[in-house]
Parts: C-alpha cells; sequence; structure tokens
C-alpha cells in the first residue's frame, strides 16, 4: 500500500483525492486544506488545517495555485520527504531543497461539476532523483493507463500547448457562441461540425485536415466575412488566423 | 418519389450524391461532372458532362466553388426550374433569374476520404418562393434530422461562425502539433484535453468552460509562456486571444 497525501482543494486536488481513494492500492493518508471544504474525503482519511501536522508518507503531492507552491514547500518540515507538485507551466525545482523533488501533471481539463475518468488522463512524471522514478510510475499508473516521463522544458510545451488547444479553442467556441447569440440561430447548430473537427485529428495530421476560406484563398469570402464581424477583436482574430493558416499551413 | 440532379463532383457533392442514393424517397436522375469522377455513382444515375443535357427535375442542387454558382446557373436552360446551392456564405440571390431559388447547406466539414453520418448533419434550407419550402425540407428531412429554415443572413454568420469552430480550431491543434514535433513530445498526449474541451460545451456555455492562464490572469505564466513561443505569428496569437478571453470572456 502506497501512502499519499495531499495538499490542497481547488479543482484538480479533489478529482485526484477521489481519484486515488478508489484505488486499491493507494492509501490517502492527509488532505490539508486552509479552508472548509466542499467534497467528500476517503474513508481514513484525515483533513488538517495547519501543515505542522504533516506525517511522513511515501508521496506529498501539492496541487495549489502555481504562485503558491513554493512558499507551501517550505513549510514541509519532514526532510528528505518526496514532494510532487501537479503543474503544467512551474519547473520541478521550485520546490523547496529540503525535499526530494518530483512532478505529477495531469494533463486534463477538471472543473469540480464534472466526473472525469482518470484512466484517460495522461500523466506526465520526473523526478529529481532516478530512483523515485518507480514510485511515481506506480502510483500514475495505478490512475491512469497513458503515463508519460517528460522533463520540465517539455512538460512546459505540454502546457503552452495545451492553452491553444484548450483554453484558445474554448474561446473560438464562445467567439461563435456570440455570433450565434447576435444572429438568433441556435449556438446547438454548431455542435456536429465542432464534434467533427475534433474527431478528425484523431486520424489525420491537423494540416491534413484543413479546409475553408483561408486554406483556398477565397479572398472574396475572407472579405465578406470580415465585413459581417461587428466586434473589432473578433475581426484581428479572423484576420490573424487566416493569415497564419496560409503561411503556417 | 422526388427526383434530383445534382451538378458538380467535389467534397459536398459526392457525400451528397452517396446520402441521396441511399434514400428510398428520393431518385438521383442526373449528375454533371466536368471531369471523371473517382466515387460511385447510385445505380439508375447518369452521370453527364454537358449541362445542356440537363432534364428537369424537382430540384437542381448546385455544389461546385462559390465563384462558379452564378455561371453554372445561368446554363439551366430549364425556366423556373428549381435549384439550390450548397454554399453557407453566397446570397441565394446569385442564382440566375430565370430560376426559382433556394439554398440547401449542409452544415458539415467534408474530406472525400471519409464518411458522413448525414442524419447528425444539420441542414439549413431557404426558397425564394414559400410555395418551394415544403419540397426543400422533404428532401433535407430524408437526409437529416436536424433541419433549420434559415435567411441569407443568419446563413451567413453561420458559416463565419463555422469558420472559427472548424478551421481556426483545426489550426490551433496544427500550433500545438508543431509545438509537440519541436519539443519532441507525441501530439497524442493532448487528445484527452482536446476531446473534454469539445465534450463540456454540449453542457456547459464556452464562456462558462473557459479556465486557464488568460481567463485567471495569471501574467507570470503568460509571459514565460511567451517567452517560450519560437514561431512569431503563434506567439501573436496567444496574445491576441489572450487579449480577447479577458475582455470578452
Amino acid at each position: 500500500m502506497i501512502s499519499i497525501t495531499i495538499i490542497g482543494s481547488g479543482n484538480v486536488a479533489s478529482h485526484l483525492i477521489t481519484a486515488f481513494g478508489n484505488c486499491k492500492t493507494i492509501s490517502v493518508k492527509q488532505v490539508f486544506s486552509r479552508a472548509k471544504i466542499d467534497f467528500e474525503l476517503p474513508t481514513n482519511t484525515k483533513l488538517i488545517h495547519n501543515l505542522a501536522e504533516l506525517k511522513p508518507v511515501d508521496l506529498v503531492i501539492i496541487s495549489v495555485s502555481d504562485s503558491a507552491i513554493t512558499e507551501v514547500s517550505a513549510q514541509i518540515k519532514i526532510p528528505n520527504q518526496l514532494v510532487a507538485h501537479t503543474s503544467g507551466s512551474m519547473d520541478m525545482n521550485i520546490l523547496d531543497d529540503s525535499l526530494r523533488k518530483a512532478v505529477f501533471y495531469p494533463l486534463q481539463t477538471f472543473s469540480k461539476s464534472k466526473n472525469i475518468n482518470f484512466s484517460e488522463v495522461p500523466i506526465a512524471v520526473e523526478t529529481q532523483h532516478e530512483n523515485d522514478m518507480e514510485l511515481l510510475l506506480t502510483v500514475a499508473n495505478s490512475l491512469s493507463a497513458k503515463v508519460f516521463k517528460i522533463n520540465s522544458i517539455q512538460r512546459k510545451n505540454i502546457h503552452i500547448a495545451a492553452v491553444y488547444v484548450n483554453n484558445f479553442t474554448n474561446h473560438l467556441y464562445k467567439i461563435a457562441n456570440d455570433i450565434a447569440d447576435e444572429h438568433q440561430f441556435p449556438f446547438e447548430i454548431l455542435l456536429p461540425l465542432i464534434d467533427e473537427t475534433t474527431e478528425k485529428i484523431h486520424h489525420l495530421k491537423p494540416e491534413d485536415a484543413q479546409t475553408g476560406p483561408a486554406k483556398r484563398h477565397d479572398d472574396v469570402t475572407i472579405n465578406s466575412h470580415l465585413q459581417s464581424i461587428n466586434n473589432k477583436m473578433y475581426q484581428d482574430i479572423y484576420q490573424l488566423l487566416t493569415k497564419s493558416i496560409q503561411e503556417n499551413g
């Protein structure tokens, strides 16, 4: 049985706690949260509100906002404790030097209101010491079938790529939703197209899946679209992405 | 039995011909193609290479490039023939004035290499004459469960929205793929996140689904990302979309 403590109670932390709680090979010893928590803890897990109460475990996972990781790690007064953060964008080295450092980064978008099937969530792991890797891999494999050894530079770039495919893509959906509201057609009319766009890149390289006025240099349609878009920033986005499709493929 | 002729043999035309060929209530009389065709025609459908050979039918569908629609429609020498084009961006009125005008716009991204389940494809229909609407609706309903009466201005804006959610989203996938290649991690690591991003907006409004550094005004992460992006245009896209998330929600 591997013992784990989780520091944090946000989106990622709460999903991890629940997922580990369902693992027969993992015992979640303690959960630290500054405030009350709004989700259920596994049986036998102790909620603490003071980091001085932390007990040594096989692995402590810090799942707090990026800017708080270093400070929180400095409050873990268990020398040589193995500690992983869950951030996509922060270097492993920001953890306190008194600790054995690691990263446990689940690459998924989490909402508290929505359950996640963790077996499909890629997990990127990294350790400061080579002989901690086996434990990290065991813990990651207990949740997911898709575990990758990824160094800090790669992880940072995965996070950047994730911003494009998640945050920015979602914003394009928001723009489409605004256009639908303005012209009184249901946003739902676009869902099959959205699904198909996503489905396609499971089989085709994105550049081979590209179609539309930008790709075929259809300036008549492009200019006519630009004249119809009322939001200046949405117009700029249309123009820049059209140019990038034409120059980068 | 409703008789249809299709002018064109591109992506949209070929999928429509195949789908109508599988409809018991529709007979595809003729297909016009300038060149040889690389897909199978329904039994009893005649391939013609000269528009002078067109026979009167219940509905002629012109599925050619936007810039060719007007010219092709002028070559249909059957006065008062009901004729629909399939373009998302062109006005119904660009069809020749000797014809009864209509639009039959299937809102989906078509690739020749990939089959389409037409029952899930929204179809937007419009007619010049109110009493042609029933036939257009019957034809559209024979293919799809999602048929909408949509006027030309709405249709143009649906097409604009479709460019954002299809062409531009696909380009964001292409950017992520370039980042993956550059930093030697598999693009596949991003697929569960891409799927979840799409899945979410079936249940949440896009602005309620938004997360990430732009949304939480995390300038440290944003600046660190911008410094890591080598392609200047991808950097500009990151900056503009971040700004738009912050200003438009």
